[in-house]
C-alpha cells in the first residue's frame, strides 16, 4: 500500500512535467518524503539534470549527509547508467522502479550495474508499470504528432 | 603537445585538491578552456560531485547549451558508470584520460558504456598515464599512512 502510495504521486508529478521526458523520482526515510524531483534537462539546459540525480542531491543537502542510509527511491522509469551508479553510490537501501527501458535501463534491462557495485541495494522494478510506461509512451506520442 | 599540455594541467589541479578522491577534468574548445573541476565529493556532501559531471555543467552553463558539441575532455582518471554516461550524453567529442581504473572504469576497463551509447566520441585512455596513476596510488597510500 505505501509502496504503491509512492509510486501514485511520483507518477502524478511526472504527469505534469512540461517539454522533458515525463520522470519522476521520490526519497523517502521512515516515511517522510525528502525529496520530490522531476526531469529537468531541457529545462536548466543541463543533462545532468535527471529527476534520480536531483532527488539524490536534494536530500542530500536536506540531511547534510551524502550517504543516504535507510533510504528508499522510488522513481518511475528504469534509471539510465548515470543514475543508476549515482544511486548505487549513494547507499540508498531499496529502489522500486516504474517502466522498465530495454534501450538503456542499467539496473538490469540493458546492462546491470549493480554487478561492479560494492553497494548493493534491494531492487524491484514493474511497480505499476502499465502507467509509468504510459506516461513515456504518452509523451513520445506527442512529440511525433507535433512533428 | 597541446594533448599534454591539458593533461599536465589536469595533474596539477588534482595534485592540489584535499581531503578528496585527487581527480580533475577539463573541458576544452578549439583551445580556450571552457572548465575546470575537481573532484567536489566530500567538500560538498554529494556524490554525484565528480569532477567530470562539474565541468560538464560548468562548461554547459557558459555556453548555455546543454550538449558540448566539438569539445574536448581531459580528466585524469577513466570515468566511473556515472560520468561516462554523462559525457557520452553530453555530446563531447573527444575523451583523453590518464589513468585506467580497473575496479570502476567504464571506459573499457572494467565495463564499456560505448557500446550501448548512441553518440560514439573517441576515446583516448592512458594519456600521461603514470603521472596520473601515481597521483591516486600516493593519496590512499596517505589514507592508509594516516589510519
Amino acid at each position: 500500500m505505501t509502496l504503491n502510495r509512492f509510486m501514485k504521486l511520483a507518477i502524478e508529478y511526472a504527469a505534469k512535467t512540461d517539454n522533458e521526458v515525463p520522470v519522476c523520482a521520490i526519497i523517502e526515510k521512515e516515511g517522510k518524503i525528502l525529496s520530490i524531483q522531476t526531469n529537468k534537462k531541457e529545462n536548466l539546459s543541463d543533462i545532468t539534470a535527471h529527476a534520480e540525480i536531483l532527488a539524490i542531491k536534494e536530500a542530500s543537502k536536506k540531511l547534510n549527509i551524502s550517504i543516504l542510509k535507510d533510504c528508499n527511491m522510488y522513481v518511475t522509469l528504469e534509471p539510465c547508467p548515470m543514475c543508476a551508479w549515482a544511486i548505487l553510490n549513494s547507499g540508498i537501501k531499496n529502489v522500486y522502479f516504474g517502466a522498465y527501458d530495454s534501450q538503456y535501463g542499467a539496473m538490469g534491462s540493458k546492462i546491470n550495474l549493480i554487478n561492479i557495485s560494492k553497494n548493493k541495494p534491494d531492487i524491484y522494478g514493474g511497480i505499476m508499470e502499465e502507467e509509468c510506461r504510459k506516461l513515456i509512451l504518452d509523451f513520445f506520442q506527442k512529440i511525433r504528432t507535433k512533428q
